[in-house]
């Protein structure tokens, strides 16, 4: 508890993860980071993370969290440059696993190209909270002339997706005490900043994009959807999933639709682009097995309200897709 | 826990707290919030809160969590512009709770002339958390033309405190289930920009500014001290320190010096400049008992290590003032 109450202990804490973070502006040492001034109009956004447990095959919360806030600001259209780092440690958190979770930080950082430029440490007593939970806040620069909103979405448009759906999901659930199954899998929780940046660098001009985290792609497409009235198909032997991954989901009855995933990417683009988009994707690391999963069916006029997603089955069918109501893994991120 | 797991239920939760901060940028619906671009440097701050109990006179951990961003902003000489607001629940908080807790988030960023422009929701189970923690980033746009970093701070400078200290760590306290008694005190939770922008505007220039939050007076001053070496002098007899307070501390052995404030400010100034500093801080309502504590005694030379505070105690003698190594108050913010 001494850790976090504003004395010389908290300050050998954060000197210990300011060493390891290794930022000039962590360095200035002040209540806030002082940048350089950002051109154009500005990207904000927060996230925290209390994914449990804490460290997974493929990942840790620390990479989560700086994955996480570095592709919200990615899916708007925007270069990530400054996070911050709030930490709430659980009094008794060993400070080698804090060492781990701040490693594991700085290392997902650089690998996206982002600074932590401020951060913020409390303790709480034990069983008031679960080792570490992290909130990070990210700044990105807005590129110029990109609509993301959704508001162009047109008949016949393609959906894809970056990926395999569902990697992350089922690594943690894997790892739950009350399951525990060896799954063999890997979290796929990866920055898509520089994805992103090939992929609108190759002259795509998608119009539509988010990251499928919590809710999935089914959470995605229906707030698509739902903006403008669209309705979409998706053709389920186009989705992208590895047979454990589908296998498991049937198992638990969970929906591969409806899954976390903390590297993968919707992107919505006019059919005459899909192309030369996939191409651009696949070029990249982390979109090697990028597909089109589906198309915009057709628009309604743009005030209807609604919009409806559906799925062309694997045996032939039609399958409403839906927003789960309140999804079977909870603290997933 | 169906609240947090990026369903319909989450949805619902994230519009009615949508509904009570009213903000524009909420309204986007994005991941992360498109804002104007922001003339000049950017500061980029953030806090978590932990404070317990959630409720306390003069304020909440709502507007303890807006307070807190805004004023580690407006210390480094920024204008707070944009806030984002990241909340951790404990499985099982009323809804009823959660709301008085929005409420109190919008009605300080009111206050505060800043804008909640993106959030984010977590829920964790009974026994995993303490009701809310709320983490809390912030931007602003840096003013021109200040150095606050204490490299100009020279022999004879006042040390100026901006009110009453300890008021928000004995209030705190005194609501902890180990002591339990009625102080009848109030938190001085406070956005301490108002009165910042009054003081820079009335044309002081000063060398140094902190809020003292956790460590208090005692870890600004040997901030101060430590930077560039400097021998600082404060005098007991001039600390605006309620009886009730003062008493408080004897009676639990807390130092006056190293309680935490939520609405209190420590300004740096040459002599010459102090009387009109004190002017504009006293003509703020939140700056009405502001006092010269002290003064900067000598400097040494820069590159020396170390620096020193002392304090002429009310009975004549002197006192060496140190940073606490772990403060007796956890969770007081």
């Amino acid at each position: 508890m001494g850790h976090g109450a504003g004395g010389i202990l908290m300050d050998e804490l954060i000197g210990r993860m300011k060493g390891i973070l290794g930022s000039t502006y962590l360095g200035q040492g002040l209540d806030s980071a002082l940048l350089p001034p950002v051109t154009g109009s500005l990207a904000f956004t927060t996230d925290s993370f209390v994914v449990r447990p804490l460290f997974f095959p493929g990942g840790d919360i620390g990479k989560l969290a700086v994955c996480g806030t570095v592709n919200d600001l990615s899916v708007v259209g925007a270069r990530p440059l400054y996070l911050s780092s709030a930490l709430i440690l659980e009094e008794g958190l060993p400070l080698e696993t804090l060492d781990r979770i701040v490693f594991s930080i700085a290392e997902a950082a650089r690998e996206a190209h982002v600074e932590i430029v401020t951060g913020d440490t409390k303790v709480v007593e034990k069983g008031r909270g679960d080792g570490v939970y992290i909130a990070t806040s990210g700044v990105g620069a807005l590129r110029e002339g990109l609509d993301l909103s959704g508001r162009l979405a047109a008949e016949g448009d393609a959906l894809i997706v970056s990926g395999r759906l569902g990697d992350h999901a089922m690594t943690v659930l894997g790892l739950r005490e009350s399951l525990g199954f060896d799954s063999g899998l890997a979290s796929d929780c990866a920055p898509l900043n520089g994805m992103i940046a090939a992929l609108l660098e190759s002259g795509a001009a998608p119009v539509f994009m988010r990251d499928l985290t919590r809710g999935g792609l089914a959470a995605a497409l229906c707030e698509l959807a739902a903006l403008r009235g669209l309705e979409l198909e998706i053709d389920e032997e186009a989705l992208p999933v590895r047979d454990e991954v589908r296998a498991l989901g049937e198992l638990l009855g969970i929906d591969v639709l409806t899954m976390a995933n903390e590297g993968k990417l919707l992107a919505v683009l006019p059919a005459p682009a899909a192309e030369s988009a996939l191409a651009a994707l696949r070029a990249h690391p982390l979109g090697r097995e990028a597909r089109i999963v589906g198309r915009v069916l057709a628009e309604r006029s743009a005030g209807t309200a609604g919009g409806s997603v559906r799925m062309r089955t694997a045996s032939g069918g039609l399958r409403r897709v839906t927003r789960p109501y309140a999804e079977k893994l909870p603290r997933i991120c």
